[in-house]
């Protein structure tokens, strides 16, 4: 197995040359303090969360008598993650927690998930189920489980998928029924599958957020609310107390993240299980989307530090394998398929820091909110889908070796996998992408978004003339496949215009990540100018990865926009 | 996990109507043998080997004090197998076996290959091992081995790689000394690793088909002789003596094909182990090159193969899985997905049985040998990887369940990621198929085939006017690409050349699979005319196979000639 390795430097460029987090005074955070913290963070996920991965991923959960339990090798860490203050980076100030810039919270977490992405799932699904409590609980919840889950002892879950409601979640059969003389409690009866970290004994007590219907509630996702539902109830000084009816009859076997427990949970089947009603009635779906997006957000960041994790242990093992006499990265093909690698991975970085980055943008012009809404299934979609690729190439340029578990490069292709289905699979992130974020905005945030990109592109200088065409064929390309769409929209030819989604979502997230490279590709070339030795080299990386971007994934994406307009029937006609 | 189902139409389509197999008559076999072999073949593999699939997976390969075991599901399959005749099938009848066109072979092979990749490697190597010692083995190796072979009392396997020597062969370090007074005999002393099939008690005996080098072998793979090295000696009466001093330390735990045991073997720890020479003394690599070339087809299969049945279980479960009150396959996005799938996996099914059938015609015309050569790095390189792709897409349409195991879709994922890497990487693929077979050629055989298809493409009726553009297209596109790969070879710019390897044969890749569902959409659209019912809506199925694998997979190829020429540096001087 390749020794750990992060690209400290690229991050640092991003979040600081790039980016300029250090802008947001409020968090009071220079370049070096956000240095140290990005140093200190790596330093914990070098020694303590990525030397677990492997061997986690070997021993996988287990179901006994007592319940589920995590590889052994995970409580230790998952304490020290806690009491070392890093699960509380990047939350609020009034619950005890450490703000930090919103890309600083992202390049953070990013280094957690590549190096245990099935561990890092238990805090990571805990810290969204404590920020819909936090920003839409009552003093009673905020009280009672804040404070538990910020220090570790309580984890939490979101449970929104039943067998007959996947993608459909309208359609769930989850029931809450008002218990008298309990303001605000209610029986919870139902049944739900596919829950990441439904149970562990990594924690003391699960808090679940459940979605379910109240008598009153409509048919569809308008009738659901949302409820608080613990594993154990809470007794009266606020420790946990007796089981609260809430069971774990077996979990999946799955292709990957073995260590992440993905649990059926039973609610109620002894009718004594309360849920504790959070926002509003018939609210459940929109206050579930609070944690969503920030889950849709991090299942991008799963793809985007495995495959930068990937493509590091590549790149040590192509400079230490030699066949034919050389080290392999010297043969063409693995050279290029390396600076493929590269130049994606950190283009999916870019692309992830800059959408954190505008949650702290949004708060001083709203303009970039829509842009959050714009980028988010790009994010969620593109960067989960060309994380497992390089995680594919990866195995590849290990050759034999890559494909047996020593390596632990395979384990990227099955940990990887999951984030392209779950919340939300990348077909129904493009049906959002299209018809929530540009149709029904008339093309606005698109609009907005476009012509930043067209500007920066054409101020491109001469050393980029090849980039500069290829940028205008693929904006022209991706502007003949919005005409399709929005024509066939317009006619509500419905077909034409779902069958054509995720092309044109792919389409445009190259196009964002080749820009989101170029804006690098500019600021090394002016710091070129002045700069010598191991800083000029990888400032010249940074070129070369917006060139190769160019030349090997702009240049071909363009056929995505060929391939939307040249169907030219409704593909529903066809029978398979 | 869905049913077992086999697309018996397309395939029998294939060999009947457009191959026309049944024209070799020396095979003695009209249209209802051939697919009365098929359908009892199928049935084998329905009722034997797909029931072994998964649970072999997931028993997986054991090490025990008495050698290495495979899961026990498998010894009632492989006995059967040669008891049923099945192994017979297509081999010579010289050595009792029952000979079929070449094309009706590879599709049972693929048949079997699909349900249980992993077991189908112990008879694979078998037979490829034995087809070595049939083509250049003298009357002993004939007459001690074969029999036994045939009958499935032996197993047979490939042993070329070891620790330093991968891609680079000729690098071995594994020695064969002659022994004095036993004429053709030498003692055999190295380590092999990787060996598929290296131990196992599915066979009595092993024998092994050893790369070594001899005292007078000169350095690289010029040196290089074969030997047969079986595990256990073999008596003065035929049978299995004691053993040859060849151990087996170890196995790898893999990303997939768990019952395929991976084994390290360790040949003469106690310079007890013995091998016979087969061929002449430094013509190992070409005679083992026998077998990697058929080893390089059926690798070709294992992605075909598995790409079919995993649509077809697909097929099976979108038609039957409800959201949002329909069944998915009735959402446009899900819809195309599928229709892409149907596309390339007939498509990889229609470009294996062509190469196969080759080797039937170039025995009456040689010009087919040099299409065979040019086939074979293609349809190993494109249906290993294109087949992994349908898995994945599989896995996709699945959604949650298709990434757990119990649904048995992920293990295609795991199970043909191999193909794209053992029996040389699709990289060295790639330079094969430029540099031997075109350059080296000077073009002749691409020319030969080129002309081929360009007819065949300007004789579209008007019906197919979109796909005759989208033709003419690919072919300009494709010869750009050449034109650029050509003055670089002339020019001896050889990092220009390999740089551009990968790209170029999957765009030729995607050539030739287009032009052979456009031969099977215009033999369809002729017969539709007098067709109807079940048969005319299957045959409706291969126009649209041809129109989709032109829109979605054609048209994106163009990208990868544009992006061949638009690299006017060599990528060697970029430092990763």
């Amino acid at each position: 197995m390749a020794n750990y390795k992060s690209d400290q430097e690229d991050i640092l460029f991003n979040l600081n040359d790039v980016l300029n987090i250090k802008q947001y005074e409020s968090y009071g955070l220079d370049e070096s303090s956000i240095k140290e913290i990005l140093i200190e963070y790596d330093k914990f996920v070098e020694n303590e969360i990525y030397p677990t991965r492997q061997e986690s991923d070997e021993v996988g959960v287990k179901m006994t008598d007592d319940g589920v339990k995590v590889p052994e090798c995970l409580k230790k860490v998952n304490q020290a993650f806690y009491d070392m203050g890093w699960y509380a980076l990047g939350v609020a100030e009034d619950i005890e927690g450490t703000p930090v810039p919103e890309a600083l919270s992202a390049a953070c977490r990013s280094l957690s998930m590549g190096a245990n992405t099935a561990w890092s799932m238990y805090p990571g699904l805990t810290k969204g189920a404590m920020n819909v409590m936090h920003k839409v609980g009552d003093d009673f919840i905020k009280k009672t489980f804040i404070p538990k889950i910020m220090s570790g002892q309580w984890g939490g879950t979101m449970c929104l998928t039943e067998a007959g409601a996947g993608s459909d979640v309208g359609n769930l059969k989850t029931t809450a029924k008002p218990i008298e003389g309990k303001e605000g409690w209610y029986k919870i009866q139902g049944t739900k599958i596919f829950i990441s970290s439904g149970e562990s004994d990594l924690y003391e007590n699960n808090i679940h957020l459940v979605l379910a219907r109240t008598p009153d509630g409509v048919a569809g996702t308008k009738g659901i609310s949302l409820f608080v539902v613990p594993r154990f109830k809470i007794n009266e000084d606020g420790s946990c107390g007796e089981s609260n009816d809430v069971s774990c009859p077996s979990f999946e076997h799955k292709m990957g993240i073995h260590a992440s427990a993905t649990c059926v949970l039973n609610f109620g089947d002894n009718n004594n299980c309360e849920g504790y009603l959070i926002g509003k009635e018939f609210e459940g779906m929109q206050n579930m989307f609070i944690m969503m997006n920030e889950a849709r957000l991090d299942c991008g960041i799963q793809g985007e530090s495995q495959g930068n994790l990937a493509y590091e242990l590549t790149k040590q093992y192509v400079k230490e394998r030699v066949q034919f006499g050389t080290e392999i990265v010297n043969h063409a093909d693995i050279k290029k398929s390396l600076l493929k690698m590269r130049a994606m991975s950190r283009g999916l970085r870019s692309l992830i820091l800059y959408t954190a980055n505008l949650f702290d943008r949004a708060k001083e012009d709203e303009k970039y909110e829509d842009y959050i809404g714009l980028l988010t299934p790009i994010c969620k979609s593109f960067c989960s889908e060309q994380g497992f690729e390089i995680a594919v190439e990866a195995v590849q340029a290990h050759g034999g070796y890559g494909y047996c578990s020593e390596y632990g490069v395979e384990q990227f292709v099955r940990d990887t996998k999951i984030a392209t289905i779950y919340e939300g699979t990348n077909g129904i992130q493009a049906i959002d992408f299209v018809l929530r974020k540009i149709l029904k905005d008339q093309g606005k945030a698109l609009k907005s978004l476009s012509e930043e990109i067209f500007k920066s592109s054409n101020n491109l200088g001469d050393e980029f003339t090849f980039e500069r065409g290829i940028f205008s064929k693929a904006f022209a390309a991706s502007q003949d496949a919005m005409g399709y769409i929005g024509k066939h929209a317009k006619d509500k030819r419905m077909s034409y215009v779902l069958q054509s989604t995720k092309d044109f979502l792919d389409l445009s997230a190259h196009i964002v990540v080749a820009w989101r490279l170029m804006e690098s590709a500019i600021v090394a070339n002016k710091e070129l100018e002045s700069a010598s030795g191991d800083r000029k080299e990888f400032l010249e990386t940074k070129i070369v990865d917006f060139k190769i971007y160019c030349s090997q994934y702009l240049v071909k994406s363009i056929g995505l926009a060929k391939s939307i307009v040249s169907v030219d029937n409704d593909l529903a006609e066809y029978s398979i």
